[in-house]
């Protein structure tokens, strides 16, 4: 069976991280699956989802490694084709990729103590965002 | 219900993106199912997929972030051990690994406006690839 | 059909990658399912699953590559929140991120020949790790 559910919210721009982990486990227990898998997939090519220890001060950490890979200062080629600024988010969008399965047993999701799933918003403003929760399971 | 389908093609070596979008519409579409998702997996050890925006200047940005984490000039130790050139090839492979898996709905693939489903060649020549698809759906 | 099993092993620590693909081969051999998927989760957020050719040259310029992203050298908010050490395992994690989905096909993982399945640990001390290895085909 195949349950396919959406989260909606706001970010607040570059950098912020949302925890989905609550909401994940909400839509779950609202199916009547035992066992299976849940893809969490974020639409758009400025955002990406993935697994993280939800602490405020590794949240900077991961900031700014990715960072690091796709810095603000340097030239990007996006930004003048478009006359955007927001080449480095894209970048760092597809390095992360925007999928994560996470598999589920006896009605619960399997993950560690503080493996918290986190939806990533990588793009210089504000967004209104939409999340797929795909539920495949019995 | 499962469909395993391969696309066959050939790259231009290292820093070739292969926009399959539209190939795997197509097979989705040659289905009759509705809902599920879609696991996109190229075989080799020296290639990746991901999603991006399929503007070639952001193509080259993209090209460049993975060169800053594995650069050409500097040694690997995989390249001593084959006289081989793409130790940096397989590093990029593994850091972005060959797997996505993109939910569909109502017989459609759900990406944003702008996400492209790639195939990132990262081998330093010209290689024959092979891209599993496959569909679990109902 | 779903089969979820569990691979239980310790690690040496920082850096230690195993190669899990024998053991993924017999577990699903030990299924009598021809076609679908094998979700690949390792429990943890300091730990990472993806694909490498497993020779151990290659293994060192990948722990090298890891670590331009995530000097050990650098500060770390995370680090002085739990008086910790191990930032950069976190941050490695999350960027490389838990999950791998391989799809199989008359009994068999779809896989390069090169293309192993590592389990990596990131943390900064040995560790005794579960990795979720289910199976969903027909």
């Amino acid at each position: 069976m195949i349950v396919t559910k959406f989260l909606k919210f706001n970010t607040k721009g570059e950098g912020d991280i949302k925890d989905m982990t609550e909401d994940l486990k909400t839509i779950l227990n609202n199916t009547n699956l035992n066992d299976g898998i849940m893809v969490v997939f974020c639409i758009g090519a400025t955002c990406a989802v993935t697994t993280i220890e939800y602490e405020d001060g590794l949240l900077n950490d991961f900031r700014n490694a990715l960072s690091r890979i796709a810095p603000k200062e340097i030239y990007y080629e996006h930004n003048k084709k478009w006359n955007d600024d927001n080449g480095r988010s894209h970048v760092k969008a597809s390095l992360l990729k925007p999928d994560l399965v996470i598999p589920f047993r006896n009605k619960n999701l399997i993950l560690g103590t503080w493996q918290h799933v986190v939806f990533v918003e990588l793009d210089t403003r504000q967004r209104e965002r939409n999340v797929v929760v795909q539920i495949i399971g019995e």
